[in-house]
């Protein structure tokens, strides 16, 4: 039997999950670590990595790396792999893809964290079936990672899709948002510190029945109709700690089909947009899933 | 030399365009009819491809029909390659890409109008310079074409970016917008349509200097801001009829980056704005030779 294993590791702003495995489904290990510093971190990743297991070769095939951005993905920049203007201190520019390599001699594949957890909803489904998919975390920012022609978009820089602007009624929500850039974008509105400051009630305290969920789904499915009316994916996965309150996706599915008006003829957005706008299957392991995906299905491409 | 040689027609919903060329560059011939029924425009276009030509086979490689839509792309449907449900009388169900097969016995590769558009466009740069294009047409309705790592999103259906929504300040503007769907989307907004509807003068008439054309480029930049922050595009062609009005260009220019605030670090949203945001390279054809190079590469990539 083959010794060859992957890593992955998801690289989160307070905590960072490792893990080894033999292929996308069997783990042979797994563990999760405080973020800290970049170089006692890196040390973290580096002795977790360097432990040998009797089932794998004592290097890795690769590691796929899933992290808070923003990076810098493109291959002709002299930082790319890097983490580049991060408010987290000490993490700026920080050559995390170059690290890694060095300390480990193994191949790095760096993704963004929402790109990686897109990857991993995306190698749920037999090839050839889904091959646009937009994955959404909405929590304490907003960001898409979206694929198209199954491949995730890169583009100019990388999508910045919590951005976008979405109407705003002033008169129906005087709230004036939070970005500190657009103020009012879908993130500066509908973002978890947006609801906490809103209503002065974190989106775990709001009962169940305020009427801060029902405006919350009306920004979240304004800004869905524009994704579907710009890229038409073929499902749509919704991510994200403000997610986890499940009952925003009934609202959600209402108010979108209401926004696209029947314009989009289409099943997925009639009889089944429970289908088409769902929770993650596989829940809050997308990201580190997907970086380990992105070892295994990059390292196959290249054999 | 080779007698290979390949079609293109461009269908819109008055006029159509008829060529045939012996690669992208070398266009041997070319007319323009007028729409009439499905019957007698197939005639017509029979008729063109069917006259010999000295320098070409008999038997053309392909041709690339670029139309208006809506179609359906989906390979799998029944009414694959159909104009499916348009208000254009005559032509609601018309197999567009089987009629013109089966009469000429020749590969048709269709798209919609405004993809074939972005495919012209896109052929324009060197392979691996730009990889990411959307082409914008604003003229009696608003649609995109849009090209990610090289290829078009097609998806669930196809993009209807005329239809995201926008900001729409009522107080600022309470013209209610044309969209017998949405009223207020950016094509209820900011079509040439709802521009004569809301001054009661069309585009060609409207002054320079008329507060209608800031409004319209104000629409303009925030429907770019938010495709940029969604696909992240390397570069954005704006045509159609609107865009003809080329001093709209500089308005886009200034309000796009004032709206994206420096909040995407790259050089092409700062000082080159205006050869991001860029006309048409091959001004009224970038539909028909879009066309004629879908027929060619499609071929190509066939053999």
């Amino acid at each position: 039997m083959t010794k060859k294993c992957y890593g992955a590791v998801e690289l989160g702003g307070t905590k960072f999950t490792t893990l080894i495995a033999k292929d996308t489904r069997t783990i042979l290990k797994k563990k999760v670590f405080p973020t800290l510093n970049p170089k006692d971190s890196l040390q973290d990743i580096v002795a977790f990595f360097k432990d040998e297991i009797p089932d794998c070769e004592t290097k890795l095939e690769a590691i796929g790396v899933g992290s808070f951005g923003p990076l810098d993905l493109n291959p002709d920049s002299k930082t790319f792999g890097f983490i580049t203007s991060t408010p987290k201190q000490g993490w700026e520019f920080f050559n995390i893809k170059g690290e890694i390599e060095k300390a480990l001699d193994v191949n790095v594949f760096l993704e963004t964290d929402v790109n990686a957890a897109a990857v991993g909803e995306f190698y749920l489904y037999p090839v050839n079936r889904i091959r646009n998919l937009a994955y959404i975390t909405i929590g304490t920012g907003i960001g898409a990672g979206i694929i198209t022609n199954g491949k995730l978009i890169h583009g100019l820089v990388h999508p910045e899709f919590g951005h976008i602007s979405i109407p705003h009624d002033i008169r129906k929500d005087p709230f004036r948002g939070v970005c500190p850039y657009h103020r009012d974008c879908f993130e500066g509105l509908a973002s978890g510190p947006a609801m906490t400051a809103r209503w002065n009630l974190s989106p775990d305290d709001l009962p169940v029945n305020h009427m801060g969920w029902e405006l919350e789904g009306e920004y979240i499915a304004h800004a869905l109709a524009n994704l579907i009316y710009t890229v038409s994916p073929e499902i749509i996965i919704l991510g994200g700690d403000v997610m986890h309150h499940r009952h925003l996706f009934p609202i959600i599915h209402k108010k979108a089909r209401a926004l696209l008006n029947k314009y989009i003829k289409s099943r997925s957005l009639e009889e089944n947009i429970s289908e088409y706008i769902v929770p993650p299957r596989l829940k809050d392991d997308s990201g580190i899933l997907g970086a380990l995906s992105m070892a295994v299905y990059e390292t196959e491409s290249r054999d």
